[in-house]
C-alpha cells in the first residue's frame, strides 16, 4: 500500500488492491504526509487527477473528479428525504459532501463528525478548493470525535439525513460499517429519515458492496444503491446505498436543488433516475437480499 | 507499454497512459504471446480478471467484465435500429461481439472483418468462452481483412447495422476513427440505417471521446452516446457511441431481445433508457457538438 517507485523522470504513488491490482498515477509533487493516530495521510499533486488525497495508501478523493463522488452521496438522498433540516455527516474530512449538503437553502444545521483532525486541517491547507465555502459556512458545526461514540449518544429523532461518507471498511471506518452503528443511526433519525452510506465499489469489491446493501436493508428495512463513476478508484464505478424505512427513488423533491442545478457537474433529476439502475446481473443479485425490494 | 514486473511472488501486466497511470494486473500465467504484421498479441491469465487479452500493452477484453463491453456495443444498437437482418463488425476479433449480434433470431448474416488473423487464432484457443457459439454459427462470416478498405468496396445499401469494435486510434485502429471511414461506412447502410463505434474514455481520454461523437454526427446527422462499465479498463467508464440519419434513444424494438433476455447480464430495457444519460457536464459538452441533437 503506498508504494511509490521512481520511473520516467516522475514519482508514482500506488494502490494496491488484494495483491491483484496496482493503480499508480504519476506524481509532480508531494504536497504534505503526516501520520496521526488513526491513519497515514498524504497529499500528492499527481499529472492525471490533480490533487489527491490519499489514506493509509488508497485513494480517496481528488480535485478532478471529486464531483462525482460528492454529488452522487448527497444530491440523490437529499431529493429523497422528507425533510432536510438538520444533516448529519460522518467522516467526509475533504469537505466535498459538506459543500454539497450547504447548497441546500433548506439545511439549517450540518454536523460533521470526522475522527481525524489532521484530515480535515491537511485538506483545508492543500486541497482547500473541494470544502470551499463549507468551512466558512456558519451552519456547519466540526465535531473531532468518533462518530460510533457520538451518534450513540445522539437524542433520538435528531437528524432528518444522515450522510456517511467514510474510507473502506478497513481500519479507522470499521466500526462504521456494523449493525450495531446502522441501528444507532435509525435511533438519531426522524420518523422517515433517510441514510446514504458509500458502499463501496460493486465490481471489484462486491463483498463490501453486497454485505453493505443487505446490511443495510437488514436495519432500516429498505436500502436502494445509487452507482455512478470515479476515474480515480481502480475499476472506476462506484456506490453509494439509500436506507430508510421507505426508499422510493421516482418520489422525488428536485425542486430543492433547482436554484443551483447550474452549479452542478454530474448530477441532475434525469441522472437521478439513471444512477438507480443496476447491470441485470446485479439487479438479480439485489433482489435476492432480503427486503430490499417492496413485496409485489 | 506492457511492462512487467516481477513483484510479491508474482508477475504483473501493467497498462500505461499518456505516462500519467498506470494499471497493472497480477499475472498468475502467461497464456500466449505473439506479434502479427500488424501488433504484439498477449493473453494473460490474471488474478483479478480472469484472462486478458492485451493488444501492443493495451488491455482490450477479459472474460470477468467482457459482457458489460460486448452487451454494451450490442443491444442499445440492436434495438434502435430500423432492421437486424444483415450486420457487419470491424474488428471484434475475440469474437464477443459477434457472439452477441449472433443471439438474434432476425440475424441473417454477420459479417465480421478483422485486420489480424492471429487476434482471432489466439483468441479461439485461449479465451474460447468469449466467442463460444459465434465461432461455429453458419450465418458468421469472416474475412481477413482491412476494413477500411473492404467498406470502400462494399455495394450501397448492403447493411442494417455496422458494429466498429476496434482498438483505440493508435496502431491498427488508427484509419477506422476518420470521416472517410464513416462516409464509406454510411453508404454501405441502408437507408435508416445505423453505425455504432466504440468511442473511448470519456473522462480519462475526453479528446477521443469528443472527437469521435463529433465525427460520426457530422457525417451521419446524428450521434448519441451509450455509457457504461468496464472495469478493465483504466477510470473504468467507457462509450459506446450510435450514429445514424436519426438516432431516438427511446424509439426501440426490445421485443427483439425478449427472447434471450434472461441469459444477458448487463442489458435490459431499463439499463438501455439509463445507459443515454450523461453526467451534466459531459451532457452540455455534448450538446455544443454541432448536429448532436435535433433541433427544439
Amino acid at each position: 500500500m503506498g508504494l511509490r517507485d521512481v520511473g520516467c523522470f516522475v514519482m508514482w504513488v500506488t494502490e494496491q488492491y488484494l495483491g491483484e491490482t496496482r493503480w499508480s498515477l504519476a506524481v509532480k509533487k508531494l504536497l504534505f504526509e503526516g501520520r496521526s493516530a488513526f491513519q497515514k495521510i498524504e497529499i500528492y499533486d499527481t499529472a492525471c487527477y490533480g490533487k489527491v488525497l490519499v489514506l493509509d495508501g488508497v485513494f480517496q478523493t481528488s480535485v478532478h473528479d471529486e464531483h462525482s463522488y460528492h454529488e452522487l452521496i448527497t444530491h440523490p438522498a437529499m431529493a429523497l428525504a422528507p425533510s432536510i433540516d438538520k444533516v448529519l455527516i460522518v467522516g467526509g474530512g475533504d469537505g466535498g459532501t459538506a459543500r454539497e449538503v450547504l447548497r441546500y437553502e433548506g439545511v439549517e444545521q450540518a454536523d460533521l463528525v470526522e475522527i481525524d483532525e489532521l484530515v480535515i486541517n491537511a485538506c483545508k491547507k492543500h486541497m482547500p478548493e473541494i470544502g470551499a465555502g463549507a468551512w466558512t459556512d456558519p451552519r456547519l458545526r466540526l465535531h473531532f470525535a468518533d462518530a460510533a461514540k457520538m451518534v450513540g449518544q445522539t437524542d433520538a429523532g435528531t437528524y432528518d439525513l444522515i450522510v456517511i461518507d467514510c474510507s473502506d471498511p478497513v481500519g479507522p471506518a470499521e466500526g462504521l460499517f456494523s449493525p450495531t452503528f446502522f441501528a444507532d443511526c435509525k435511533r438519531a433519525l426522524k420518523p422517515g429519515g433517510l441514510c446514504v452510506m458509500q458502499s463501496g465499489a460493486p465490481s471489484m469489491m462486491p463483498a463490501v458492496f453486497y454485505r453493505t446493501v443487505e446490511a443495510l436493508a437488514s436495519v432500516f428495512g429498505e436500502a436502494r444503491p445509487v452507482f455512478g463513476e470515479v476515474p480515480l478508484y481502480a475499476s472506476g464505478q462506484w456506490s453509494w446505498t439509500i436506507a430508510g424505512a421507505r426508499v422510493c427513488p421516482d418520489e422525488t423533491h428536485h425542486e430543492r436543488s433547482a436554484p443551483f442545478a447550474d452549479t452542478l457537474r454530474v448530477y441532475c433529476p434525469e441522472l437521478h433516475a439513471a444512477a438507480f439502475v443496476a447491470p441485470v446481473a446485479g439487479a438479480r443479485r439485489l433482489k435476492e437480499c432480503s427486503r430490499l425490494q417492496q413485496p409485489g
